[in-house]
């Protein structure tokens, strides 16, 4: 198996806040997937490789994988059972291809901190990351240093600007910080930056209510 | 090949404005990397699959497609030529398996829309669509809603609001239009709706300046 870039850990010593990845099973599998997603794109249509041959293969795995898959409805139950932290959303989770994924740490001061490289899949402009993806990733970040920070619930409202463009193929480090909790409701803040420089910043309203866990 | 399920075609019958699905090469084996992505999410760990040898076999498919990528930077030049609407972006993207993908058609009153139906791969609370994949939907949306008004910009701000879950499974109705151009400002719109209850609007300042194309 390929090691995960070095620079995709974060420089915190804190605690790790969501899910480790395995080096086998499920997650591995995923890890390769993840490669796979970015050789496409790194390819397109002017690799040699027979990308029908390709897709064909695809196909068959992903058909062997349905047909052992259990019922929507309980894989569901199963992903939310228990106390520990998910693994399946599609900014940290370890079995979610769509995931990068990003490694968020606790820092000393009650913030959260990862550090991401982020390749072709995640562009937006040339060269640069969606402005959409910037979004999942805070949006996602800030519910992390919500929980970190012991009160959390979902987002009502996010507001991203746009400081300067965030490139790709270089590290990233998104942080978030829980702001006040006035009754239900919490004020989070976080942002992307290059180096030094504060690509994206957001302000997230979120409400102390869970949806309930399917069963 | 499977063929995309009904309801991710979009109900308007204006011009279809983000890049068509071609049925072999890239498209198809990134069409069935997305099916892939999904089955490994509903399988986890516990399906009968040696997800080890599904991990290696996925990972000789991408080192061969990565031997015959052509350099990065030559790849994101070719990416950005001539004048056709992106095919890489991870919201509508035929050769990214991160874009569900998001089919967006121009409406006669000068908006966009499309629908689509999110799977596992896009949940964030239980049985439900991560806020921050509402957010990737709904700023690129804006932004293809800009292009079709004939002005459009980078993202600068913008403000999601969260009134219901948005839910899995179902056909998401996701819309955007510009609303005005002041200047280099230009202001947009946007929500996404299950069935007629909106789940989450966006309104975005954009501003008209573009990122040099790489050569």
């Amino acid at each position: 198996m390929t090691v995960p870039a070095p620079e995709n850990t974060a420089a915190s010593t804190g605690p790790r806040l969501v899910a480790e990845e395995h080096k086998d099973g499920v997650d591995a599998a995923v890890a390769a997937a993840r490669r796979l997603v970015t050789a496409l794109l790194r390819a397109g249509d002017g690799t040699g490789a027979d990308l029908d041959a390709v897709a064909a293969q695809l196909d068959a795995v992903a058909v062997r994988l349905t047909e052992g898959a259990p019922p929507v409805s309980e894989r569901l139950a199963e992903m939310w059972r228990g106390e520990g932290v998910p693994r399946h959303d599609p900014v940290t989770g370890p079995e979610n291809a769509l995931a990068p994924p990003l490694r968020l740490y606790g820092t000393e001061e009650g913030a959260v901190e990862g550090v991401v490289t982020l390749d072709l899949p995640y562009q937006g402009p040339p060269g640069h990351v969606h402005g959409g993806v910037s979004a999942l990733l805070l949006d996602h970040t800030l519910g992390v240093a919500n929980h970190w920070a012991g009160t959390s619930g979902m987002t009502a409202e996010l507001t991203l600007r746009y400081l300067r463009p965030t490139p790709l193929f270089e590290p990233l480090t998104v942080t978030g910080r829980q702001v006040s909790v006035d009754g239900s409701r919490i004020r989070t803040a976080g942002e992307i930056r290059a180096g030094d420089r504060v690509c994206v910043t957001a302000a997230g309203l979120f409400i102390n209510k869970q949806l309930p866990r399917p069963s």
